[in-house]
């Protein structure tokens, strides 16, 4: 049940990005890596007490996890198609398959979404399965789509 | 009431950005960069309907004042002493004068989560007035510390 609150919320917000305005391609551009940069480090934080090495907070990991989940909805208003062009790590791919980036979206801010969930719970073993199935969806567009 | 619930998940977050780790002070830079520019893309999508270049929507106005609420707790923990060499447009005054950055940044996300409670209200006089009082905490601290 919290799963599906979750992801209605991700839905909900999705509209705020869809909505996201950009003066220039460039801003475009500086927002989506901002707001991967941050959610990275947050998204980090949780890694470093899945892999033991930080003690694990039940708080800390709440805390993070829920900036994650929500800072995972952002970025994708950014990858505007006036931004193809402009200096990124973005692959030439990613342009050409846009729907599959949008899929890959989805995944990721579903299994953020989990993440969030099972860090409520403050249950360790739920955040390190949720943790790692999230970590697979960042890595999965990284490799396809990223330099 | 929602305010004083806002300022105490304020304070609450507020732990997590203490807490936040960089593997080097680049890293810092970088992130409190990020959050601060993520925070001003929605913090102007508020102003936009504020100010009347876009119609008011009392949905967008919630959704983009909980993504700056949350943002306006993270910066901080980025303005670590081994920063201080770095290239930024943090103006020598900043570092000399820390505390009353600290306070600035107390005044900021106080005025943030009452934007956000405002914002949650619906009332676009309300989010008018707790947005111009955010906005002219931003501007403090930028004319006083910001290149």
């Amino acid at each position: 049940m919290k799963l599906h609150v979750a992801i209605a919320a991700a839905a909900m917000l999705l509209s705020t990005a869809a909505h996201a305005q950009f003066q220039k391609p460039e801003d475009a551009v500086k927002y989506r890596q901002s707001a991967f940069a941050v959610m990275g480090n947050h998204f980090n934080r949780i890694g470093a007490m899945v892999q033991g090495r930080v003690p694990f907070d039940a708080k800390v990991a709440q805390e993070n996890a829920a900036i994650v989940a929500m800072l995972g909805k952002l970025p994708w208003a950014g990858f505007t198609p006036e931004t193809e062009k402009l200096k990124s790590r973005v692959k030439p791919e990613a342009w050409a398959e846009m729907d599959k980036v949008r899929a890959g979206a989805d995944k990721m801010m579903k299994a953020v979404a989990e993440l969030d969930a099972a860090a409520r719970t403050g249950n360790l073993d739920a955040v390190k399965k949720t943790f790692g199935d999230a970590a697979a969806t960042c890595k999965a567009c990284h490799d396809a789509y990223r330099e």
